[in-house]
């Protein structure tokens, strides 16, 4: 096989490339072969070795985090490096029945969209937060695909604090891209759209693509402290569509850097298509200056529908504001602003060096990976070495901004992250392989299988200024038979490579939660310590905190009946309730009492449809429910919380519509009066 | 602590182990202490050999499928042993956003119940099918707990096929216990409601516990070839609270025990009013004998409502079917049925060793396991041992059927597997440890702590009449310090402990999801032949499907339109529609046209609420879209399948209602006629 992959590097040209694309998996099986004979034989010393590597001993912790996005699951997985080991899933942009994201009262807010409750989306970028360039565990930004918004994640609680949704956008895929000091973080739409600056419908044919379709990218302030944030304008760009973004950082830090591919503008079959151009571009976009010409008054305004939802740290309720209107620059109206860089065909990634020098351009369907250089393209822009320009927005002379090219690098280049070593990895998607190539003279020096078909790859810190340059993660497309198998739907497959010496080393295969579309990883010690235990029951806020067991109630108000409810070890107050009636709306404000690290309790209640709640210590959760017949339907705590767990149980009577039970609850054999209210 | 420990054991008694069970979590924040000093100095070796016993190299296979429940998120999760590696999660009673379970039309019907939609349920034991009392790695079983249903998982396909919901049944949590061929799964109820045989409404006062609250048992029959489920019958029995239960083996194979606690019958305040009898009862019943009694014609027939789901194999569509009516035996007509053994205090686990001769029963409040003989079980019935009756159910004596007291065993004794080798070990809550005791002399010969406070434990066929002695997996209920932290929630904490010496060894510390309630394993061999790779398409019997690109059609009927739609690498068919309305009912049949591993599509249109959907090789699902608003909504596949993977993507256009646009659909240049429908 190995021959053949030769033969085709070196035979090279996109025909060749395109061919080599529909024979992927014929290759990914081959490979497979290889792949285990390589771990056979001679390997059981070197497994050993890296046995150890991976190996973390019960009672010690991993060295570093890892954010795995889970892409069509809509949720971040969080990894131990180098255990593998999957330490929580956190939900941003779909519901998740671990912890009650999107079903608990509380939570629906963050899941509303212009487009109604969106209870399952894609999600593809994470990218921490930044401190003069280097990672600094404060949040994570993730970007929602499909419907396009960003979200933060506050990384004391690991909980999605905020969603920010973004008009004038579709298939928010170049996104999030924080700057280097979070001043904005940055996102551009995939797709683009029929956009009507006046508001209209947008309801044009799909033969009009190349006159009526625009993308956008969108600049989102973040507050500095509190890291709130909020869509300050956009930029209206060509109807290509856009990639990946990345930014510079250094001399480069003023810019941002996006890829674009089916700059022919195919509304069609975009397979071929989008592959016509030899080239298609680099964007580059001088996000300073943007901020500048939108703060001077170059922005205009249009009509927009948009939400924007945060988690209330009191309350521990999300609330959603809906935004009516967007400010946007148009390039042509702003000189500076935003240059095009020709680069070979369809291009993914775009990475920029530890240095801000380089940005590293994968086009997919390239035979050498074009390294830009940054002080040439600020030559060339005062030179104006231009080649014409795309809708108002100059095109860069190609061998003007051009650094050199990594030759024969391998099949179908992705994405290339750094090691602060001098040294740069990209992933190669159809030969499945991570090649390791030096800055200084953009020479392969080494390569290393991977199964099968890699996306993206990711080095702690190595999107940053100083890269940690231990270890690197390929986040492979394609499972097959790396694990034992599980039916039709297999888990995807991570690997942990050693990259601290001159030859990489594959110490171990992970399976991940859905796909990984990227990853980010920091040190341990710039999270950890900032984890919040429990939340404080005296800073609760909740609209129906019971704070303590006198405080719980069952009051009616015509037919909503409210229950404040307490749990603590072993029993829920009230655990005795009657008077509810068919067709009341029922909500059930449970708070956990406990003011005790990891010890959550539960709340279930037969015949209730979103059917339970976990609830941390501290908090207030609340689960609504109409009963549909009368009867006795018990609760219980569903998080086994100490050895009488089991006993930690209560009943409510639904009695018939009209019915003359009135409302009464109990704990214990003390029965308390009932509240009504009007 | 040690000492405090050992103080404790010695003293023993109820009133002590109360006041430890309050000390929990105190004990538990010392053993960290105790934990990290013994995994510290000294430990290396150990810690490099324990290492190599876990480590699988890339491109081995684990050696073991293990299923883990996870308790409160509804789902299984399926980890590779010894690696500890998870490689699916299973959805079974809740949604699931990775694989779209819960959320396309297929599967929706999986998730209907007597009481509407429950998209998030909590499961709790997972029970593999059996064959002459051996694991046989063809189905597995799974309680619904809050919302009471047995579900069957397919282990070829690793997909939930069938929900069987079960009537007069309240926190189904003693269940599923297949029998030693699957004749029958048994589920009991863990909660007793009032139960009205003439199907009255069940609105009872609470105070009326005693008289009129009962529990059940039901028997599900199971067909030996398909695996598919029907609820035969019930036994209606005393309204006891029912825990756990366990089948019989060998010469005892024809009964299944169950647990109870609260004989006391209270109806609040459980933690103290639950824990007042010195003894509860293990509930003995002959399910051959009850066959034979519902088969003569003893049962008769009440009302009742509730749902059979089942997954069709040639439609990939799920079907519900709602059931009127529901048999049941009463104990007190049937001689020989069921017997009461008194069981120290309010008993949790009860388990049953590879002979078929002791049934262990864990009493959580008692300080000595004791060990029930099946043969002076059978000698007392014959003499009439009895000490009274409950309920017409005769009660045998305590000192009848005992064989043993396994004595100062720990603190909280929960649940017991077996090596095979002659060999019990038991879970201890309170005291955190596994005990290692022998079934030769009952005498405690080994004990190993666990961090912390551990529920269920599981040796690979460890409930069978040979089990795989080599590991035991202990699912920890508190998990406080043993990971790097996220946040207040936590992952719960497995511990895989090697168990193929004289003395337990701990190997390794692995998270799961959620909260794991009891587990099974198998060694792979059993179920990885069998694992299907993908569906074939010839096969494929779904009502919309297009198994070939020309069959692929857009058709209006009224304001449904159906979009049948085909996926193949790297673009949809059709991949341009126009004429969809506002207000239009639209549903999108992507089927994968893909016959070939590991090559899944996605698909997510902007704009649609249930935003995604993920479609297998051969297989067709459907997502629904109600348009909001008019414009072009852009759609593409979500599974990084090919290099050209992001070109994979379409529009389709929205008008206003009653707009003149016509339906028409395209790809690539070709324009293919609309279809209209009456």
């Amino acid at each position: 096989m190995e021959t053949i992959l030769n033969k085709l590097r070196k035979a090279a040209p996109a025909a060749a490339l395109l061919l080599t694309v529909a024979a992927g998996t014929a290759l990914q099986g081959c490979q497979k072969t290889n792949g285990n004979d390589a771990t056979g034989a001679t390997a059981s010393a070197l497994s050993s070795d890296a046995a150890s590597q991976v190996y973390v001993a019960p009672g010690k912790h991993d060295e570093l985090y890892s954010f795995l996005s889970g892409g069509f699951n809509g949720q971040v997985s969080v990894y131990g490096l180098p255990s593998g080991r999957l330490l929580k899933i956190i939900p941003v942009f779909s519901q998740h029945a671990e912890n009650g994201y999107g079903y608990s009262e509380e939570s629906k807010a963050m899941l509303q969209t212009s487009h109604g409750f969106v209870p399952w989306d894609d999600l593809h970028h994470p990218k921490l937060s930044r401190s003069k360039g280097m990672t600094d565990g404060r949040w994570l930004f993730v970007n929602g695909n499909n419907t396009p918004r960003v979200a933060r994640i506050d990384l004391t609680t690991f909980e999605t604090v905020e969603i920010m949704e973004l008009p004038n956008s579709a298939g928010n895929h170049c996104s999030p891209y924080p700057t280097n000091n979070n001043e904005y973080v940055i996102a551009g739409t995939r797709f683009s759209v029929p956009l009507d600056m006046k508001g209209g419908t947008g309801d044009v044919s799909l033969d009009s693509y190349k006159d009526t379709f625009r993308g956008s990218i969108s600049f989102i302030k973040v507050d500095q402290e509190k890291g709130d944030m909020d869509l300050d304008f956009q930029i209206l760009v060509p109807g290509f569509d856009y990639d990946l973004a990345n930014g510079g950082k250094g001399p480069s830090e003023d810019w941002v850097f996006f890829t674009t591919y089916n700059s022919e503008k195919a509304g069609t079959l975009k397979e071929v298509g989008a592959s016509q151009n030899d080239k298609d571009y680099l964007a580059a976009v001088n996000w300073k200056l943007a901020a500048k010409y939108a703060k001077e008054g170059k922005a205009r305004e249009m009509p927009a529908n948009y939400y924007h939802n945060k988690m209330d740290k009191g309350t521990h309720t999300a609330k959603s504001t809906v935004k009516k209107k967007v400010r946007y620059l148009l390039p042509e109206d702003c000189p500076g602003l935003m240059y095009l860089l020709p680069a070979p065909k369809s291009p993914h990634g775009i990475d920029v060096d530890p240095s801000g020098e380089f940005m590293v351009v994968s086009g997919k369907l390239a035979s050498a990976i074009p390294v830009f250089s940054f002080s040439k393209m600020q030559e060339a822009i005062k030179n104006k070495q231009f080649d014409g320009e795309k809708n108002g927005i100059p095109v860069l002379k190609y061998e003007s901004v051009l650094a050199a090219e990594v030759k024969e690098p391998g099949l179908g280049p992705l994405h290339t992250e750094f090691d602060g070593k001098g040294n740069a990895y990209t992933s190669m998607f159809v030969s499945s392989e991570i090649v390791k190539w030096k800055l200084k003279d953009f020479k392969v020096v080494d390569r290393i299988p991977v199964y099968y078909s890699v996306g993206h790859l990711m080095i702690p810190g190595g999107d940053t200024k100083e890269p940690y340059g231990k270890y690197l993660v390929a986040m492979n497309k394609i499972t097959k038979d790396r694990y034992l198998p599980t039916g039709p739907e297999l888990a995807h497959a991570a690997q942990l490579i050693d990259i601290s010496g001159e030859k990489m080393k594959l110490l171990l295969d992970f399976p991940t939660v859905a796909e990984p579309h990227y990853a980010q990883a920091i040190k341990a010690d710039l999270v950890a310590p900032k984890s919040v235990k429990f939340h404080k029951l005296d800073e609760n806020k909740h609209a129906y905190v019971a704070k303590k067991e006198s405080d719980a109630s069952v009051t009616r108000q015509g037919n909503v009946v409210r229950v404040k409810m307490t749990a603590i070890r072993s029993h829920m107050t009230p655990d005795n309730i009657e008077g509810v009636q068919v067709g009341d709306t029922v909500y059930f404000h449970v708070t956990n009492l406990e003011q005790d690290w990891d010890v959550p309790h539960g709340f279930a209640i037969m015949g209730a449809n979103n059917a339970e709640t976990l609830i941390m210590p501290g908090a207030t959760q609340t689960l609504k429910w109409v009963p549909k017949k009368a009867g006795v339907f018990p609760f219980y705590c569903t998080d086994f919380c100490s050895a009488l767990h089991q006993e930690m149980q209560g009943y409510l009577r639904v009695s018939p519509k009209g019915s003359n039970v009135p409302i009464s609850f109990s704990t214990g054999k003390k029965k308390a009066a009932s509240v009504a209210l009007k």
